[in-house]
């Protein structure tokens, strides 16, 4: 139950045995078409898909060294670990990086960024990391935003690795330039290979500005997508593995995975608050993916994390950077349900009592529970 | 029977069905730590080796992106696309990428490298491609140029995606400084990782020195080697697939791996040219892994092609760029042995035979069979 890499099914697991197949053949072109329409369908986009071949990092650098050049001026917002790297690889570029800041555990106001948007002109694009997940923050007016790019004449780009079909995401609609997705969190696929959703204005933009960049070289994945193919050998097995995955979520319907995110996050805050344990982020802000609870006072890290793992085979996170030690962290997503749900809380429960924490177990589990009765049946 | 990707055994297949963990803990550390001992033996080598999530292309890029600045001098070998696609990607960091050329079909000798380090000072690297997959040449002095680059202080740095595995690459042995190897092509694993070995004189250097880039960036790989981790989320079934794969090759031997390369590709070449074909690659210069044939007059390439696959379930790949459809191209690489040879040596002879090319399929499969004989019986 950690923020990535999640759970994979069995049926996913088994899509990697297909066959290693030439990517330069027919067989191949017809496997990269239907991937490329289920993409779509779940990013909900009539521009580009791209799939590389390289964790989520290597997607959201490519939608940096593709759209941004020395000199530039771009929004970030930055409330967590994520974000500060997002401003470093900004930076890398030569590009000047005007953070639109807030304190860990909450995220900029839509005000803070329609400000920074007023104090600064020709602003290039606004990057905003959609969920962090170093603290359990997410933002919840991207669609607002994408108005406010899309008004300044910015190009609006999401790293969306770690809520990518965990929160409603229609980058159309929100008008999203470009959206980074990772494999390995929401969509329950094993990870090594990320996606990007490309709108025609930003295409246009890239085509006409090649980077001088070899591997995330997103002129060259346009053309060689023109016949279905990818420009570099891609990882077959892996691709396989996500058409299942993007199969299975269209399955069971999009709006309903994202409800079924939405409402372990509220049974994971429900019950974790109900054992008396304190949450990291704002309760205005809080994910639906990424779970970030404080430590009671008095609760060591490691021997909690050795426990869960040692007692009840639940794995989670610690805390980055700063926060090692002070928090831990549950990944809700991708194959996540009722299950889930109440076996990590009563694993939590449990071994915080064991370590002397007076945490009401009874009280969220039920409480828990009730919420998770919403879910469907199969969930 | 392409140049990648390659045929991959059921084992190595099912490997990548290993749960998938976290990677952030004991036994991903575990994995890792049994994965780079083997490579660092297939390496033979006492120095770093690196695995990256990425095709080959990403490797060769981390070569010259971690290791070449704005103002180097390198040497470069051209005798085909990829060294071509290599001296552009020099040039993109703004180094000077000096061409040691040659006509496609035939490569540098020895005495142009030596002459063209006499006639150019501070020379920051040697950039040689080991293996031209677009041409079926071979660099056969790899060794003897390593010498000559250490003497003039500068980096070695082989591109042998397209031969590691298949010919003798030690790489201290040959003080080659970094040597960039893919998982699809004589590894025999799925495509979708890459490796690259670095010697401690260039690691020091990229350490002191490092780049402005996130997902290609070697110190951080360096870094988080030492707790056996990797910095981005790494594409775990390839992970486990390749740890298989380079397992299966060390218990067959490297020597005795490499040898049954050079039987297989002596077999490749004996039986063609009997069926009266004719190499694009010089004979002395002809690789132990990419057979490339010139078509014979009047055989068409596409016609050719889809009838080797439809009547014989055989896979071969055509030219590049200007000699598309002009050639076509065997890979000879990890799993191949005499099922392979002369499965693929009957297609073709009886392919070109339907189309009015008098082959001597006879006498090819009678004197393959004949060099055959020297595999070892499980091969």
């Amino acid at each position: 139950m950690t923020p990535g890499p999640t759970n994979v099914s069995t049926e996913v697991m088994q899509a990697m045995l297909h066959p290693i197949i030439n990517h330069r053949g027919p067989a191949f072109a017809a496997a990269m078409d239907s991937l490329l329409i289920k993409a779509k369908n779940t990013f909900q986009t009539k521009g580009d898909v791209v799939v590389l071949t390289s964790s989520g990092t290597g997607a959201v650098e490519a939608s940096i060294t593709n759209l941004l050049r020395d000199g530039d001026s771009v929004l970030v917002t930055a409330f967590g670990e994520f974000g500060e790297r997002l401003a470093d690889q900004i930076q890398d570029v030569g590009a000047t990086a005007i953070r639109v800041e807030s304190e860990y555990g909450n995220t900029p106001t839509l005000d803070n960024v329609r400000e920074a948007f007023e104090q600064n002109e020709e602003l290039k694009a606004l990057y905003v990391v959609s969920n962090e997940t170093s603290t359990g923050a997410s933002i919840k007016w991207l669609k607002e935003a994408g108005d406010l790019a899309s008004k300044a004449g910015a190009f609006f780009v999401v790293d969306a690795i770690s809520n990518f079909g965990g929160d409603w995401m229609p980058v159309d609609e929100y008008k999203i330039d470009i959206c980074c997705a990772g494999s390995q969190k929401c969509l329950a696929s094993p990870p090594g290979v990320s996606m990007l959703s490309i709108s025609e204005k930003a295409k246009q933009f890239i085509v006409n500005n090649p980077p001088k960049r070899h591997y995330l070289n997103l002129p060259r994945y346009f053309k060689y997508a023109e016949k279905n193919e990818t420009p570099f050998t891609p990882a077959l097995p892996l691709y396989f593995a996500l058409d299942r995955s993007l199969e299975i979520i269209l399955d069971e319907g999009l709006d309903r995975v994202i409800e079924r995110h939405a409402i372990c996050a509220n049974a994971f805050y429900s019950g974790l608050s109900e054992m008396g344990l304190k949450m990291f982020a704002k309760t205005e802000v809080r994910s639906n993916t990424v779970i970030a609870i404080n430590y009671p006072e008095g609760v060591n890290d490691k021997e909690f994390r050795a426990k869960l793992d040692a007692d009840y085979g639940v794995i989670l996170a610690g805390g980055f950077g700063r926060y090692l030690g002070k928090l831990f962290r549950i990944g809700s997503m991708g194959v996540v349900g009722r299950y889930h749900v109440i076996a990590t809380l009563t694993a939590i429960g449990m071994t915080l009592k064991k370590m002397g924490f007076e945490a009401n177990v009874d009280g969220a589990l039920s409480l828990s529970s009730s919420i998770l009765s919403k879910l469907s049946r199969s969930a």
